[in-house]
């Protein structure tokens, strides 16, 4: 059995910690929090939750699920926490990823560790499908596209305007776009792909007018969009838009045969009701490769693309020629 | 740059050619024909043409892609070649593939050299996505759809009958099932999952009535499934059945969360003017990642489980991590 720790628990924790208990191969060593540990409630009663300081101290655990925030968290625990545990991260500040793999790597090889950074879905699954396009279809077009889903981001964002008490932003692939990519069409712009919906329960006295246009103007995250905004009540917002659904297309267009006259079309697709959830699935599929590397005498950090996929799987090599290719 | 051979020079072969002539790093050692040299007629005149004794005798490739037919060509070639090459095959019965593995396996060692076997589409590609669902879903089903496309086996199946002087068999999904299943729903035999459609040219004197009893009641290619026969003019068949379209798709989906209330559904799809030039497409791709496995100083065989995709792309892992991350 892999002992697995989790180090983070809001969303992704918990659908990490839901992944290792679905996983008949790992055991959970515990939570580790830097909140007070009598507030965490885990899924099972049988689940330890320990201070984030127990980590220096050592814990007991093969691989640790690291389940915080890639602003301020990760840049600083994937490092630290690799000196002495194999880590798994979902890293996804895509302009960032240099300099994070840079560190992780040289913090994993001190430690003689194995870390596997940016492991959710996207960067992470989409990343693989990217790839897979690229190289089978070298001359081809190909585009990634998000949604519907919530992004929790821009969500935030919007909820920092004031007078605004709740919010949700939801993100929708333009599917023209996404149709036109499938015929090998490039070059889109931001708000040729996609289209943003935000939900806005106003505080009491707000001027919606002011706040709609605070938000449709917002530099990075809506200016570049046809964002549209709907102001509904905190009972509406509670009771429509509580989930956390996402999802998106990745696609790879290309020309084969002598007078590339062949066309060939990759398409992968994701529809999730619960992003978090998946995100960590995914996570704790990559924390037992991570195991595995390791105990193969690997160090260093790696990504979902320099990874043997069949590590992902419980299954042994064996079982998987046999079962799944 | 990588210099590849040719083993083999059917579609399989025409569509490695074209793969290798669009890969920058790649370059092509020759190809190698059991059939007279003088017969082979390259796509590009500067590809050289040897017979297939000239590798007994050492031939300059860094990897050979092999392009034979699974029932006798690849269990005596790749376990053959592969004790002085580094080679990748499409091998794709997938009962042998275990006694396929280990003799490969036994080869390669001896040698020092990689193989990678089973790296067309299906096996290989598809094998990827059935084995990335299983490991986020571990809850959950999934099944494989082929189609619409031509299927080489059954063609040539019905080509054996008396009195067919030509035929050509499509496979296609049966959309209802395949919506069943993203539902979650299992259990589907081979009739419910496909039908099958068959053009045929009778020759003279043949009896239509006959030849369409023995198609749909043949058994394992026909009888378990729902077959149409139609009985077309040899001009309908080379202005209408001359392209080779394959594709098909990959579903998996599972419940995640404490009370697996939230649905996740992962779907991958292929559609292909040219089954024969993507396979070989991806085959290159393969070749390049057996090169880089043995210049790491890897041995043995491998399949697409075992194999880090990012070997598969002619980018670095630092570039790899900038662009498609």
């Amino acid at each position: 059995m892999i002992r697995v720790g989790i180090v983070g628990y809001g969303n992704v924790g918990r659908g990490a910690e839901c992944a290792v208990m679905q996983s008949k191969d790992m055991v959970l060593a515990g939570i580790f929090t830097r909140r007070d540990a009598a507030s965490i409630h885990p899924l099972s009663p049988d689940t330890k939750v320990y201070p984030y300081a127990a980590l220096e101290e050592g814990a007991e655990a093969d691989v640790l699920l690291l389940c915080g925030g890639s602003a301020t968290d990760l840049p600083e625990q994937t490092p630290q926490l690799a000196r002495r545990y194999c880590v798994v991260d979902t890293f996804d500040t895509h302009a960032r990823i240099p300099a994070h793999f840079a560190a992780v790597d040289a913090a994993a090889k001190a430690g003689q560790t194995a870390a596997i950074i940016s492991t959710g879905w996207d960067p992470g699954l989409f990343s693989l499908m990217r790839l897979l396009g690229n190289a089978a279809l070298p001359e081809g077009a190909g585009d990634t596209f998000w949604g519907p889903g919530v992004s929790q981001g821009h969500s935030d964002a919007v909820r920092r305007i004031e007078g605004v008490a709740d919010a949700r932003s939801y993100t929708i692939p333009v599917q023209k776009t996404a149709h036109a990519v499938r015929q090998g069409a490039t070059g889109f712009t931001p708000r040729e792909k996609h289209t943003r919906e935000v939900y806005v329960v106003l505080k009491e006295g707000a001027d919606p007018q002011r706040v709609a246009q605070e938000i449709i103007t917002m530099p990075h995250y809506f200016d570049e969009y046809d964002t549209t905004v709907t102001f509904i009540s905190a009972e509406e917002m509670a009771a429509e838009h509580m989930a956390m659904p996402h999802g998106g297309f990745v696609i790879r267009s290309g020309k084969l045969g002598p007078e590339r006259q062949f066309g060939s079309l990759m398409e992968f697709k994701l529809e999730l009701d619960s992003n978090p959830m998946f995100t960590g699935a995914f996570l704790a599929a990559f924390g037992r490769a991570c195991h595995r590397l390791h105990e193969r005498g690997q160090s260093g950090c790696f990504t979902a693309f320099d990874v043997p996929l069949g590590l992902l799987s419980p299954l042994s090599g064996e079982e998987l020629r046999k079962t799944l290719l």
